[in-house]
């Protein structure tokens, strides 16, 4: 289990591995909300009692990070985050908690259905088997995503950044431990560390069921790319305003300021504002000016520039995600003008519409063919914990499995359960019995 | 649209085609029910009116069938299945109009949540997009797939065998001018031709959300090996019977035989019986003769053959599927066995346990990874009609998005409606307004 592992041996390690915690994915698939709740406990206590050397192997992390920060090959900013004190551990325990609290996603009997007397079908819902999370920087993300793996009833091998290594052994070693002495096959909980073992994992689509790439675009893409494991993710969010003729004009600058300005870094934030023309002269050089206010820059296209010679161009690039205090600005003729831009350039991710004409929201809200589709608010509403979903799995904008901000259920599936009593088709098929087909 | 496209210009026809195809597909997510099965409706009456076009047309398919049929290239099954007369255009067109009395799966509000007065967050079905449908030489899979297509709210790119084709474009013609006259667009149905237009198809990941093979275990494994578009379907059907220490042996016997014989050739037939090695000496000879009545040939572990001498080796080869009368035994020492054996050389497909003792049904239920896990009935009730469905899409042995037998559901993702009167994120971060999270 530790980062010593010869490259050599590295596949064969990481497929041992996986097979195990697949193994260990057979006994989570049985175990009681109440069991998985236990075992949460005692995984919350024994980080407790492990402070010391969880705080002492991530201040071994910590120093070689300001190392690599002195160098210039880390951002203070996650150095920051890296770092572990005795708050963020408590705040860690606390989220473990937090977790036995939700709903536990899996048995729940979806769909039920008397096939005939004595013939039940019942369609329920049950964890995927093995998630293969990877992640960066960030020892909080190692006991959450256990914990949430747990209470769905998944195993889950963890790939963290090499800069928490340490932390991530250690924390990893102490769940470990709670699971063992809690009953709990240990293989439940795994980690792998390593560059190259990213490449093993992401060829393991015998065993793995789905891969959650937590990080930055590139990370994202990188797994998205390299592996025929289902992925759970976004690599952009390039999310739009369309500012409708019929925009209320105060409401429409407010939103628009929110959207991009209320935290321009996160997937969520606007990166294009699209005007309807019917409104351009009227409306541009007033969102011009509040954003400048707020210190936002604008590039536009050349109906804009010819409205306000000081937008620079955006020279075509509206697939960009600035991620910054940059906004890009695009006069289209119609709603249709706004959706077929959308649809193009857009991350399907969260596109809003400033209207007060109801039939051009529901055409918008229909056609644009994004996860999350808004009508008079912020596109920073797209996220899990707004959503009220207690917690968040990640954001994905694939349409199949979890689409939008995704909660415990993108962690399950279904199967389908029949309890006969020895039928048989032929006594159907031959019309010696009639199926009955009564749902609740 | 016709077969004629020079090779050269292939791709960019396939490429402008499922661009249309997508564009139409807007519409189609702004239908109402009733407008979706009036077109349905003038589908049916097409397609009646159209009668002598399209028997001529397939009279032509046969000819060259026939031709196939004697230089070998062709099984008189397979000419069989493609040839129509006017019995089976009625059965066409009864299918049609059934498909518009099943229940919308779109436009269906799945959660509504009031974050705040004001702001209402609504998670909504609605279409996929585009699919492409590729299938064998079967006729009635272009008019059913359209129309389950149109009623879910897709467009359709269909590519059938080209034993089929003259029929299928007179077919898909007669439909186009169906959903012109009812104000639909036209590339809402449409049709490639040729094996190198299926190579087209499946780079289309942009544009194509979900790739729907229909036909033999080598189609379906050349689909899902080569594109990365989502693949609804399954290759093989490995299934198994397992006949435990506490099975009653009269309802196993029965179970067996029934999952085994009643229709060999289909994915939820029965491959492999595992057998408790507790009961073995007793039920195994006992199985042999009545699999024997059935002209069932037996293939065998060494513990069985050490019963059965006449039991044939069977090598090894747990993972085929016979789709014929062959049967492979094994005797394993426990449930566990039972379990492992199936989720090591099974394809996730449907698996039964024949037991009296319901703790160690439910272990089987939940330790098996299959999307059908029965318990005391056959196999070969894994089946969108036997489950009541209406209507059955395919069947999937993915665990993501649509799991076994799939209805008109498995056409159909969700996205979050979230209905504002000029909300920002900053009022609530700011703690100026909290959410209410009311969900009805």
């Amino acid at each position: 289990m530790s980062a010593t592992v010869p490259a050599s041996e590295l596949k064969w390690h990481v497929e041992e591995l996986a097979r195990a915690a697949k193994a260990a994915s057979r006994t989570l698939a049985t175990l009681s909300s109440e069991h998985k709740n236990q075992v949460l406990e005692a995984i919350a206590q024994a980080l407790e009692k492990n402070a010391k050397p969880i705080l002492a192997a991530n201040g071994d992390d910590v120093l070689d990070a300001k190392g690599l920060v002195e160098s210039g090959e880390l951002s203070q900013a996650l150095l920051k985050r890296l770092k572990l004190d005795e708050a963020k551990l408590a705040d860690m325990v606390r989220s473990v908690r937090a977790v036995a609290q939700l709903a536990d996603p899996s048995g729940r009997i979806l769909d039920r259905t008397l096939l005939d007397e004595g013939l039940e079908l019942q369609k329920v819902s049950c964890p995927l088997g093995v998630l293969a999370v990877i992640f960066e920087a960030r020892p909080d993300a190692v006991t959450q995503i256990s914990a949430l793996a747990l209470k769905s009833g998944n195993a889950v091998i963890l790939k963290g950044g090499r800069e928490v290594e340490r932390t991530t052994e250690v924390l990893v070693d102490v769940m470990r431990e709670a699971l063992a002495s809690n009953g709990i096959p240990q293989n439940a909980i795994c980690a792998v560390y390593g560059r190259e073992a990213v490449s093993a994992l992401l060829k393991l689509e015998e065993m793995i069921d789905l891969v959650i790439p937590r990080g930055s675009n590139a990370l994202v893409q990188h797994v998205q790319r390299n592996t025929r494991i289902p992925v759970l993710g976004h690599a952009d969010g390039v999310c739009h305003v369309y500012v409708d003729a019929a925009a209320d004009e105060a409401m429409a600058l407010k939103l628009v300021v929110d959207s991009k300005v209320q935290y321009p870094a996160v997937c969520n934030a606007l990166e294009t504002v699209l005007i309807n023309q019917s409104i351009a002269t009227s409306f541009l050089p007033k969102l011009l000016e509040r954003l400048g206010e707020k210190n936002v820059r604008v590039r536009g296209c050349a109906r804009s520039q010819a409205i306000a010679p000081e937008i620079e161009s955006v020279n075509g690039k509206w697939h960009m995600e600035y991620s910054d205090l940059i906004a890009a600005v695009r006069i289209v003729d119609n709603i249709d003008g706004a959706i077929d831009h959308i649809n193009c350039y857009g991350s399907h991710h969260t596109d809003a519409i400033i209207t007060n004409d109801t039939a051009a929201a529901k055409r918008f809200l229909d056609e644009v063919d994004s996860a999350n589709v808004f009508h008079n608010a912020s596109t920073r509403f797209s996220d899990g914990y707004r959503y009220g979903f207690g917690s968040e799995v990640g954001i994905s904008t694939s349409k199949l499995h979890a689409r939008g901000p995704v909660g415990l259920e993108g962690l399950v599936t279904y199967k389908y359960k029949l309890y006969g009593t020895g039928q048989t088709v032929e006594e159907y098929a031959s019309r010696r019995r009639k199926f009955l087909h009564e749902s609740d």
